[in-house]
């Protein structure tokens, strides 16, 4: 896991101003992975996962520190499957969050709605179930439960430089409410450390119909030090969702120490709730061995200003 | 703690199917037991131990994983005395699951209600306290906080094959609301490696008032790798939780591999609810070596049919 | 961490006396801390915290054990600044808590209100957000979020014998509902193992306006096997939270065989809320290795008796 906090600030709208909320709070995240695992006389390798995550200001992690939703899966010759809170095929695929910067990892890239490995409790998958639960012949109140049926398969396959996955959610097993899952595949390559690429589709993302999403994405090393990126991530869909086409080119310089790295970004989406099509941001980072120190000034399709800057060590 | 995962069918209800519940579902589960101990310098331990786990499509525990209420434990030559959220005298006894099949470790043989080591947050232990409670000599919206007060004591004693084990459970200490307490016993006994016996008993069991249970169990290995089994239990009490007697005829049979283990049971339950009397079920395990995986197919006092295949690893 | 189990009485008032509440019960604490850290290549240690803790009976975490928001730290020559969850600076003092009796550590001193690590999730920072939060220009359903904006940040410097602390906590970062913030501090100092000082003052305590208290302590071991402490404590400061003064007198002395340690205070508070001006208390612990045995007596300011007896044993 991770520790991370610092400073963040966000540009005001007119109406937060009124009401006299901060621009700049401490925020900071704590993150504990626990894991467990075994093997088997055959060679396979079972395993799960827990998560303890606590995030300072948010609405859902912020009070405490929260367990998420396991998730568990089997490991034999490149070939892993997970089943229940899975990392998904889009979510996972390589460069798509290439351009985040700063401590903080984060950018004002627009990216569309997809499931992901969920650090939080399982949201938006209870069922008010108005049928007979419990099977005693009756519809009462022991069958007015919330049910959770959240589930998630995915399967990946590495090789050499090459990655492929495939995942599906379904976040209603019980077939009471929702009726879309969400289906997706990517699959990345690293060619001699130097060149990467990368691909990812998802079919009804999140869960939304037609909400249908394409990435590809390229990054090459210039130089030793210096990698230059361009994604490209189509999500103009007609569905709920839709979010439009963005074109992201991204790089990254590491300076003669060794230790220093600048980031930059610029992100042109067409997407018409925007006030500017370009959001760009610059950011760099400071490695301290096991820790960095980090900041970034960036600026959205909302036109607002956002700057962090704080410190993140692994443990 | 142990992760398993697979695949569960329930028969539905024409009520269900009319809703267009889905029959099969996957199910998973996560557990990981949090253990800490000491020991004094008189060779006495102490101990304690949470539960963490996420039990996939459960109504409680699915959404997220579920930390438990903790257990202490005190341990000296054979006697382990239990304070909090124990194990149960009833519920521990050996042979009272012994029919249960496959990866799941399920069967559907009707035991009645009695506490037991709780993976869950406790429940129904709440009282709406309308006394002073912080102390101040008013009764105010200080005092109307919920309390939960459910304390369990138990105590284990074993000596070559021989466990004894006594338990008592308050599910209210303050005497505000409940006013029964559950009382148990039993005591188990191994021959051999070959002959096991089994007997129990739970007075207000589960805390409702008469509820009291009779077990006995024996279970003999006619062969190296077959052993057959025989319980009875009585829960035929004119309570509220009244579930009739049940006599369960169960064994099992290791092929020649020595991997594949095959299981099956037939319980005859004579309450007025059942639609039939008579539940059975097949189940077979086959030994991974750390993991195993299991199958069942099982039909209950309702008449439906349930099944399930799956994979268990421990760690 | 640590666990500790035992009986604690408390005398009821007349109220609590007809309500039929028990004034004997059983009451338990288990506590682990999970802790993980790294270190740079500078020498600089970062590190974490999260609690689990199940304290039986309580409110808040009787129910089942609850992580804690998280804590951050880094550490480097003596200095060690905390972000979060902090140990706040008049709550860390030496010698404030010098008066608590046998196995649970507790007292009847009024001290009164002020920021402490929470081991329980962060309660009284929850703002209903009436503003724009999700920045999209309209203010609807999705910014009537409950936000959790707690942030505390605490320096601690230690070197000889000497500790020095000063902490900051904003209990509302958005700025939204709460004005006020703690901020304290403290020194203590210890000279050749014999002789304790302690002070400590603390601001807006609790975050309530004029709650300003101000700590002085002092103990001296006057034998080898004995010593004696004298606290003063004003919270005279006509804040919502005014406790008065508190002048608290304790010691305590360890037998000959080295392992029973027998203790007393008594305190006196001037409040004009209190039926009788001085508390006093006794206790005894007995050492047996890596746990202890505990006992105490006490009666408080409201002329209440109270009593516990337990086992508390650290992992």
């Amino acid at each position: 896991g991770y520790g991370r906090t610092g400073i963040q600030y966000f540009e005001n709208t007119d109406a937060q101003d009124a009401a006299g909320l901060n621009e700049t709070q401490i925020i900071s995240r704590l993150r504990m992975n626990l894991d467990a695992s075994t093997s088997s006389e055959q060679g396979v390798d079972f395993g799960a996962r827990f998560r303890l995550q606590w995030d300072q200001n948010s609405a859902t992690r912020g009070n405490q520190g929260e367990l998420n939703a396991g998730k568990l899966y089997v490991t034999s010759s490149g070939l892993t499957v997970e089943v229940g809170n899975v990392d998904t095929a889009f979510d996972s695929v390589n460069l798509l969050y290439g351009s985040e910067l700063g401590s903080y990892d984060r950018d004002l890239v627009r990216r569309g709605a997809f499931f992901a490995y969920d650090s939080d409790r399982l949201a938006g998958q209870f069922v008010q179930a108005d049928v007979d639960v419990d099977g005693d012949g009756d519809v009462d109140g022991d069958d007015l439960e919330e049910l959770s049926t959240y589930n998630g398969i995915a399967a990946t396959y590495a090789i050499e430089g090459l990655k492929a996955r495939v995942s599906y959610i379904d976040p209603d097993q019980s077939g009471l409410t929702s009726d879309d899952e969400e289906l997706g595949f990517s699959v990345d390559y690293t060619w001699n450390e130097r060149l990467e690429l990368a691909a990812a589709y998802v079919m009804d993302g999140g869960a939304i119909e037609d909400n249908d999403i394409f990435f590809i994405g390229a990054r090459y090393a210039v130089m030793e030090n210096a990698r230059i990126g361009l994604n490209y991530l189509n999500a103009s869909n007609d569905s709920a969702a839709d979010v439009g086409d963005t074109i992201t080119l991204y790089g990254d310089y590491t300076l003669a120490d060794g230790l220093t790295n600048i980031e930059a970004y610029v992100a042109n989406n067409n997407d018409d709730d925007n006030e500017t099509d370009n959001a760009f941001g610059i950011g760099v980072n400071y490695d301290l061995g096991g820790a960095r120190l980090g900041a970034s000034l960036q600026r959205g399709n909302d036109e607002r200003v956002t700057a962090d800057m704080g410190v993140r060590f692994d443990f």
